[in-house]
């Protein structure tokens, strides 16, 4: 059966249900539609006094074109700690609208481990990418509007960092030119669109702790420098409070339910490249006081997802991880060992072992932050027993339990024995949690520490102009911020044909940037794409209405 | 009190309560929130087979910036008639989230004449215009992507008729050249951003009768002419199903709520100048199955608003209408009488008789529609009880009865006189009405005649290049189609300055349009702005949150 088919078949309680579950007070409940709502926090704010469960974190090997399944690990072992008679919510990312007209494929999961209604979440959902996108293009045409009533900022055209937002994948839009057409359109300027979830904005939502935060946050968003080169902030032009009431509903946090019919919170979608790829903090902080047990994931693989995680949402949030999930699949190492896509099926033990250099490196590095871990062996059909024993018998070697799953086909029945070694660690082991570096330790040495300790490289380089930068953050008083890594997630390194754990490499940083909303510095390596483009044939081609007026081919 | 303290101060019932007393059974009540919902026809098939009520449509005289009051009248009117123990509804058009960050000043009434919830109203509501511009700009990323990928329509670059959408206020984006950069972003390309509601999109969603007819519309928008000059439309890049697909939801109808807890649709709100000014069919036709009154309003004045929704909305619908509120207020007239703004407070019978002469010609128009009219003086704190008289004088002449209201400060007790005379007006004439010209009159005599009858023009006149495109139109097969004005609201003229009722005056027409999704053709006058700007000090300056959450400075 297909995704899309299994969702429909689903049997959704009422969102009020999943709500009284959770002990949701209905007045703190907002329905949107009948199995969506946000949870309107102001309404209970008894919720804070109740206490903390305990944080488990998914993440993933690098990502291969053969797929790992760290968000249907994220429900399944959810389902599955719901299973066992665990109070368990989870907390994933927010799809974003235009990839869906892109290539195919949604972002709630697949098989028996999905979130519904799915084809909601998958288009507008609550309308959160949609506030963001609004309140992101304010500012910029509240820039240009300063500039075009005689610029008393002395903003330097040149100069204006903030570009525009829309959530469809439109290549043409990445280069423009605005302000075009004569003296009452503005002067003519350089711009460009970068997809809504890179957005500053989704960062400041995903990492602000309350509504005043989220406005102090929006106020330090970088927008231009003057022409005396100091920075020109949102706050200068006034524009934070009408981003704050855009995004007032859109800070709250989304309600949905798994297909069996377990708590999620779907809420928030950074981009894991130049931003930090994680749900928002409200939500964790959220489903951590109304449960037991909160499993959520992170973008991309460990090197990127679970490190910004531990040094960036968790730093900032004050969030303390229990446990680590490292998804895994026999196809992914194998390819991870130099297996072609289309020979993925065949046992290959030496491929297999040799690929295991990329698994057990990302689990050397959860282990280095204090915390428990585990790994999730995604199973696939044509996965052999052999190949499956190798990975359990080489993860021992680190004292690391790996089970496996099989979720996609079976629900949480297939993540029960997972759940169960989770639930086993939680008990068993105290985390230690730590970060990688300390707040004052220097943004290239930050830079530095990231690329060594995490991702092997030999060697850091980069031209003296973006150590000059640095320099210039420091002074602005910018030191303590966390670093934001761009870098491609298919390879540890910054070249994403080096698969597996290369070593005696070299990365260069290309540039850096300040997200002052966001509160983290960005270091570029390498291409980052932060606007796609459709495909020759766009899955936009074959989505429709059905007879019955259901979305067809989409998923 | 501010029109915003009074909609907070709101006794809102449930929406629930609201959509049961209009017998919508609550499978086909999708909440947003709690006091708003979408209808969801789907689940209501019996509706179709329910009487039809009564329609009655509120236009005003030629808009001044002493202000009609048009809402709220229409509001006003819809309350009393309840008040006097008629089952009626209200339709009203969805207002725009851009240009509440420009002005100050919402759409939803004002007064005691309201639907709420205000901001909710008008900030993203349940997110039609967001879906609207998602469909409009997956469609224009769809155009660059097609020839991107090798061009195979032959897609001539330059006559790319389809633009993108926003819903800000953004001068800069008015004239844009995209696709600048290099090979992988495209060919450079002239483009531009019009404001959401002039998307034709919107047009399309206002007119569809069903999902099926909204994705056979949407099929038809023109998008391009080909090298050989053939138009190209959405469905051949097949976009329209992904498009139906976006506005799947916001084709239900939106249930609010006045301020004395009667049904309001606010549903769908196309721009009134390059489409037709009126809020959707299927709002409309769903409020008359449910009750036996509804009363709806259309853009602008009489000569736009009330000739679109009679030629347009009424004909493509099949819509009946039963009678016609021509709202006037004594300071408009005083003003159309050649008085300036702040001198509107004095009684000035002269200038009101004179100023009388904009009134008399709509209603001379509404009446040659064949439908009964009645005139509401939206009566204001300094007009006095001579001035009031004139009016109501001067109309007795027409056979026309002209009521004072004073709903803004009385809510439906101020409406209940002007509500008893339309129920009265209903019971002893029968409307007979007959649209202002046939199908098959063609499209050039249809300009000239919505000029000369409507407009009072003694002479239309146009470039052989506007005849030869309608020519061509014709024999494309788009000869039956309606016409859509495109005129200043401010004068039956094309010169904003010549208020009253000029004569003696030509009207030139200086480009034609074909919108061959929404079945009009739009017939450009004078300057037609479809993207406003921002002014000196936008209201988003001073939007925010106040202390308690709640949004300040919007209104």
């Amino acid at each position: 059966m297909k995704d899309i088919e299994i969702a429909r078949a689903a049997d959704m309680k009422p969102i009020a249900r999943i709500a009284q579950n959770l002990e949701i007070p209905e007045d703190a409940l907002e329905p949107y539609g009948r199995f969506k709502a946000k949870v309107n926090l102001d309404e209970m704010p008894e919720v804070n006094s109740r206490p903390h469960g305990k944080l488990i974190l998914v993440t993933a090997v690098s990502p291969t074109p053969a797929g790992e399944g760290k968000t249907t690990t994220t429900v399944g072992l959810g389902d599955a700690l719901n299973r066992i008679g665990l109070k368990t919510t989870i907390c994933l990312r927010e799809p974003s609208l235009g990839p869906c007209f892109g290539m195919k494929g949604g972002a709630a999961g697949g098989g028996y481990a999905q979130v519904v209604p799915m084809e909601d979440i998958n288009l507008h959902f609550t309308g959160d990418l949609h506030a963001i996108t609004a309140a992101h293009n304010l500012l910029s045409a509240m820039i240009d509007n300063h500039i075009y009533w005689g610029n008393a900022e002395n903003i330097d055209q040149r100069r204006i960092m903030w570009r525009r937002v829309v959530d469809i994948n439109d290549r043409s839009l990445r280069s423009i030119t605005t302000g075009l057409g004569g003296v009452s359109n503005g002067y003519p300027s350089e711009s460009g669109y970068d997809i809504t979830v890179a957005s500053e904005v989704m960062a400041v939502l995903c990492l602000a702790e309350n509504l005043q935060d989220l406005q102090d946050r929006l106020g330090r968003l970088l927008i231009a420098y003057r022409k005396d080169k100091t920075p020109v902030y949102c706050r200068d032009l006034k524009a934070d409070g009408a981003m704050t009431a855009l995004l007032k509903d859109a800070f709250r946090p989304n309600l949905v339910q798994t297909l069996e019919n377990n708590p999620a919170f779907i809420h928030g979608g950074p981009f894991a490249n130049i931003a930090h790829g994680c749900n928002s903090v409200i939500a964790t902080k959220t489903a951590l006081r109304l449960s037991d047990y909160v499993v959520t994931e992170a973008g991309f693989g460990a090197d990127l997802g679970a490190e910004k995680f531990f040094n960036i949402k968790c730093r900032q949030a004050g969030l303390t991880p229990n446990a680590v999930v490292v998804v895994a699949t026999v196809r992914a190492l194998k390819m991870h060992g130099g297996v072609a896509k289309n020979a993925l099926t065949e046992e290959n033990i030496d491929a297999l072992e040799k690929g295991m250099s990329n698994l057990e490196r990302h689990v050397k590095n959860c282990q280095s932050y204090g915390v428990p871990v585990i790994v999730a062996i995604n199973r696939y059909g044509p996965d052999t027993d052999q190949e499956i024993a190798s990975i359990i018998q080489r993860m021992e070697k680190l004292g690391v339990k790996a089970v496996p799953c099989t979720h996609w086909a079976n629900g949480s029945k297939g993540t029960e024995q997972l759940a169960t070694s989770v639930s086993e660690i939680l008990q068993t082991t105290e985390a230690d949690f730590k970060h990688l570096y300390e707040d004052d330790l220097g943004l290239w040495k930050k830079i530095r520490r990231i690329c060594k300790k995490i991702y092997g490289a030999s060697k850091v380089t980069c031209d003296q102009s973006v150590k000059d930068q640095l320099k210039a953050y420091e002074e602005q008083g910018y030191g303590h911020l966390s670093v934001c890594m761009a870098k491609t997630p298919y390879s540890f390194s910054t070249d994403p044909s080096l698969l597996g754990a290369p070593t005696d490499y070299s990365i260069h940083v290309r540039a850096v940037r300040l997200s002052a909303g966001a509160g983290f510095i960005v270091a570029l390596t390498g291409d980052i794409m932060v606007m796609p483009g459709l495909p020759r044939h766009p899955a936009a081609e074959t989505i429709g209405l059905d007879e019955n007026g259901q979305v067809e081919g989409l998923f």
